[in-house]
């Protein structure tokens, strides 16, 4: 098996597709949730699949949002409803494998833990899992064109309520 | 709500600063915490304010030392009194976001999750959260003039004993 | 104590051993497995020493093995015998600080998180500790010669089958 060949980006891609990688995660764990969508171009696919239905193919999973105008309702009803116990993410993120490009996107896979702390204080191992991307560029800036969520595990102990 | 802009850093300093960034956990980590005041600047800023209370903007915390000399106490407390059960720490911390240069020191905001370890082997994620520093660039090291330290949660199990 | 004294490291040197820190997790966390072996020189070593034993220098260990076959065969018999009750890791991985270089192989270190989930779903903090390196380059890729795994903890509540 050969190793995964070496991908050679442009240094200004790198650091815009790390940038992103960055905004995300601060966005979220700052429940700046608004940030969120704007790192998604307008035509987009976000979702969160567990791992096991991933590699199997199974591409149907706890959320699915196809466009930016519905990571928007998301973030909307989040605010209005606002029916959850209040809590907050903390991501941690390494570093991002940029696999290649094809059709204009960036194929890339960043490995995340998130801990998750209710607003009485318990902290909690909320997921860990990766990140599979496609990011294009637009006018300098690097945007999600699809990310899907894959947890290691399926099992979540409460509704997903913020993105991961 | 517009996205963060991005900050123009000269590569050098972002060099220095990711370098102070790793030194710091390294230090605390390695338990060479005689490395750990030499990071600051003589005048600094050392606190540990949980999330909550640092968005309220009640900026007391459970550390608070404002100069390099109260951190070398805190240090030399340590290492003569020793009444604490041993125990390690191990930090992973996620890239740093520089927002901004003002008076000379550049703000920087990093995510980290620090996993405690007891000498009798039992680990426990201990505090996950945000450093929220200033940082100056003093003959080409970078160091910090201030570090607030920002848990998720407010609650920790046990005296905080080890700087995070 | 003086702080530990920036390396010189060639842009392309860094890069390298960035890419093989990355490839490492990645590939045990997809348990891509037959790709692990490949990430070392021929003759290498590849040993687990909990801290307390690598601090004392007892370099007697959890896993020994000193040439990339030994690496190999371990692979194998993992995925022929297959007893094990089947999971994944996910490693989370901190900035690796590279410490000098001496007789052709550059010392680096670099702290890790492992997060273990069972194919049931259930997640556990499995490791943390430091990746304790030697790495040279050959042919423009970076290769350990030498990776010692230094977890903080000696307790694992069953064995080490895959490789941290």
């Amino acid at each position: 098996m050969p190793l995964t060949k070496s991908v050679d980006v442009p240094p200004a891609v790198r650091d815009a597709i790390a940038r992103l990688q960055m905004e995300y995660v601060h966005a979220i764990d700052a429940l700046e949730l608004e940030r969120w969508p704007q790192l998604f171009t307008e035509k987009c696919l976000y979702q969160i699949i567990p791992r096991a239905d991933h590699e199997q193919g199974r591409l149907i999973g706890i959320w699915f949002c196809d466009n930016r105008g519905m990571l928007e309702d998301r973030v909307s009803s989040m605010r209005e409803v606002n029916v959850f116990e209040p809590h907050v993410y903390r991501h941690v993120i390494g570093p991002t494998e940029i696999l290649g490009q094809k059709d204009g996107a960036w194929s890339a896979q960043t490995s995340y833990i998130v801990v998750r702390t209710m607003l009485e204080g318990e902290m909690t191992l909320f997921s860990a899992g990766r990140y599979v991307d496609e990011i294009v560029i637009e006018g300098g800036a690097a945007r999600f064109s699809k990310r899907v969520v894959v947890p290691d595990s399926w099992r979540f102990d409460t509704l997903v309520v913020i993105p991961i």
